[in-house]
């Protein structure tokens, strides 16, 4: 079994990456990248049809042209050879989900369907279904339905179900012509197998599916709508595999365009935030992986199901099978700074940036660096894109105070990760404080490879080291390590996701630990902080609400 | 009596300015205006000595020396003669205050005094007196002195006592050595006319004098410490005055640097923010002056003594004879924005600025002039400079809430406008609500001729048409004024402030009329505004104090 390879693809925002990783030791011999043609589409759809606030669409040719692309590539830069090439693995954004007919084939390609907003991929980002979620919310509530509690006690508009209801108070037709409501990730993996099916991670962590009791009832959803009693019978009916597990194979037809060997296992797909659990190596309770990019996700694993409030999620299965997968997150963490950077960085600073030859951000991180922490006098909260862990309300906003004549960019620049940092501290004491064990924070994503001031930040607010993964490509790893796990052993790959995992995942590069010194004047900013989250975001004070 | 002219000298922060004014019409004929050399000391002394935190100083030997400049520059410009000069007004930034011995000689400008700080003025904006401000108005408190709800309840770090004291407590011997703690605008008078006087503004207001019960009781300062017991008597000795009073005659010494005649009238001093009342034509309780700069004021009448909390000061014959002054403030108007614009204004709005050719607060402006009220989303607290009115509190810092990815530099712009006039409103409202009557609002100052967008938004969330007076001298005119009033009407002036205002003050020049269509939205914004400002103002959640 020497000498095999896995290809790991993932499906961000923006852009998909493949790269080719050595089964023994997930080393990546190449990656390949390339950014969807359409991208993302909130002003107009490609005939110029305007859309509505709030939206965000893609387009599923995009999926498909720069799979062709990036393939092929990956496996021509690896060098290697097809017939050691063993699997595919993927991973995509979540809930990123379309409607198709019962070939798979997506209404939105459909020429009657071109100019109607409603028959394209709805992006995770697309914010337009709020309506619909906090009505699933209340009946939810009302009915006191046992499921709620699992998904932190709210419906969130990201998800998939609030969409699907849209589309069908929004455009009847297009609900009538849908023979499925896919996610986007299963709806790949069923092009490139011909099988349909649905991921436990997806299903789990973006459409209620839990596996002991399966979707919300029939009952349910008729309180949402009568017509909408059989939607998942009619709309979701794909069989539900655990993440990892071999989905099918690749079809001949694929396996040519996109030069591998047809049959090779393909594995499920899985959400690409959730997937990185795998590249951080994580297989048993106790360690929390945090992916640190525009925003932030924080994975961990418990034996047993406790009920969060105010998580996103915890899912039988949903992560490392066999474990309850445990799901918070922050809706803006690079988005901030880049926010900053992007809006108020003055213009001496940047003149000065040029001529130091630093681009603006490490300019910036470098004059936070200097600053001593609490000395600013500043404080916030990291709500510019709302909160989704603990209090999931996308009309939240940010706030930030201590303010004075001197302030200056940098102090706000370090308040804002700052900000950041205690509302991942929030996330932490929270799970242990419902017995869900925190005892280790593994990072990865873009941010904490990138800026080791932000890093430290977290460990001296966090007050536990800070261990950083040395790899940029969470989530192809991930799926690169789904896709050898799907093979098995007998293929060359492993037969479980756990002897996958510990062979290939990424290992700790730095370790950020906590200064002491610090902690006090950081504990008290925490209190402040926590003080400031309560009165804004649990109804001392709607104003930020009321103001929107 | 006709061509007769008066001098008015404005002294400011940062320079000194002298107007020449016809008497009958108050017509300014020429300007000369010089900064100070020394500026405002906060870092050092002249020979090196370092300054502590929150201290701000300046020379006394530069009032001299731009007096000497200035006067003699305007007088040739205006090409009048000497003979048709009857008299000499000055105002003077306050409280800022200097020690002398018994001649009027700063002690700062003895060689052994000259590298100890406390030997020199003392800018209105040292702000180090906090501490013993802070324990005046607890003594104060608990020995339920009656003066002080003509103060707003509170002793501010920015009045004469508190340095005194602070003087007392940390350079004992500067304090045996002064024979006067003197307000730099009496000791300007002293010097032009040899006569050491106090005036009823600058003593009323910041110095806790009443006309009907004087200084606070020797009992209270003992009560702050024994050794101040005789500190009014010691060191606060010299006569008060009436504003607009003759203070005394112009020195054949000083009349030759000046290039006037020796024996014309010199009035008393007042404080500059205070003067303008009669710039601004008030000469009967309704209407509130608003000068408006970096920082603003508002003054108006009543008839009788009503107790406003908050505000900074009731004082009979403390602006018109005959009435009591109200005073109010906010600390930081115009500076808000100044911040924004030094500090945060991105690089491609100050490339754009550039290529239009506009100024860079006249660039933003116009981008905040195109956004509707209450769109953005956001909502300040106007405290960069900590708050005067109503909360009398330098430790409170600013806030801004509603920010979100998409948050632009003007919408934060506007929204620093918007809480500035907010805050102004809490104040009118304040006072209606105490039946001080606020009828009418004239405005002057820098911000009042120079953005129309902020008095549009001042009308339309005041709900009251602002009227904005056509002159930049505000001061310097005051001044001139009570000058005329010095001389006399047998000298060629009036015989009183009320006719001299009556003639000479500046006119209304636009009115800003409030937008109903925006009435509610900014109705509704207010009293989110008010309610963030009683929560962290009021005690709700101290915490911009314990993080500053």
């Amino acid at each position: 079994m020497k000498f095999k390879y896995v290809i790991g693809v993932d499906y961000g925002t923006l852009s998909a990456r493949a790269i080719v990783v050595d089964v023994r030791d997930g080393r990546t011999l190449a990656t390949a990248v390339q950014e969807y043609p359409h991208g993302v589409m909130d002003q107009t759809l490609p005939d110029g049809t305007p859309l509505p606030k709030d939206w965000a669409l893609q387009h599923p040719q995009d999926y498909i042209d720069v799979l062709k692309y990036i393939v092929p590539k990956a496996v021509d830069a690896a060098g290697v050879k097809k017939d050691d090439i063993i699997a595919l693995g993927t991973d995509f954004t979540a809930s990123t989900t379309l409607p198709v007919d019962d070939e798979g084939w997506p209404l939105c390609l459909k020429p009657q369907y071109a100019g109607e907003p409603h028959a394209y991929v709805k992006l995770w980002k697309h914010h337009a279904a709020q309506d619909q979620a906090d009505r699933m919310t209340a009946v939810a509530v009302e009915r006191k339905e046992s499921w709620l509690a699992a998904y932190g006690g709210k419906v969130y508009c990201e998800w998939s179900m609030p969409r699907l209801w849209q589309v069908y108070e929004e455009a009847p037709q297009i609900y009538q012509a849908m023979d499925a409501w896919v996610e986007a990730g299963d709806w790949l993996v069923w092009q490139l197998t011909g099988e349909y099916t649905q991921n436990s991670c997806t299903a789990g962590y973006k459409n209620f599916y839990q596996k002991r009791t399966g979707y919300p009832s029939e009952d349910y959803f008729a309180a949402l709508d009568e017509g909408l009693r059989h939607v998942i019978r009619d709309k979701c009916t794909a069989p539900i595999l655990t993440v990892g597990s071999k989905a099918g194979e690749l079809t001949a037809e694929w396996a040519e365009q996109l030069g591998l060997n047809p049959g090779i296992a393909v594995s499920t797909g899985m959400v690409d935030g959730h997937v990185a659990i795998f590249s951080c190596g994580i297989t048993k309770p106790g360690p929390m992986m945090a992916i640190i990019g525009t925003s932030a996700c924080y994975m961990t694993l418990g034996e047993t199901y406790t009920n969060v409030p105010g998580t996103c999620g915890v899912v039988e299965d949903g992560l490392m099978p066999g474990f309850y997968g445990y799901e918070a997150g922050q809706s803006c963490v690079g988005d901030m700074l880049g926010w900053l950077v992007d809006h108020l960085l003055p213009e001496h600073y940047a003149v000065e940036a040029k001529k130091q030859g630093l681009s603006r951000h490490s300019y910036i991180t470098a004059l936070a660096e200097t600053l001593k922490p609490g000395a600013s006098g500043l404080l916030a909260l990291d709500w510019w894109n709302g909160n989704r862990s603990l209090l999931a309300d996308s009309n939240l906003s940010g706030m930030i105070l201590g303010m004075t004549l001197q302030t200056k960019p940098e102090e706000i620049y370090r308040s804002l990760m700052e900000a950041a940092a205690f509302g991942t501290r929030m996330i932490i004491e929270h799970y242990r404080n419902h017995k869900v064990p925190i005892t280790e924070f593994r990072a990865s994503g873009g941010i904490s490879r990138k800026n080791a001031l932000m890093m430290q930040i977290y460990a001296d607010i966090l007050q536990m080291p800070v261990k950083v993964m040395n790899t940029d490509q969470g989530g192809a790893l991930g799926a690169a390590i789904m896709g050898a796990a799907a093979a098995g052993a007998e293929c060359g790959g492993y037969d479980g996701l756990r002897p996958a995992t510990a062979a290939m995942a990424a290992k700790v590069e730095v370790v950020y630990e906590p200064r002491t010194e610090y902690r006090a004047v950081y504990d008290a900013l925490y209190t402040e902080y926590c003080r400031l989250h309560d009165y804004f975001g649990r109804g001392g004070n709607d104003v930020m609400k009321r103001i929107k």
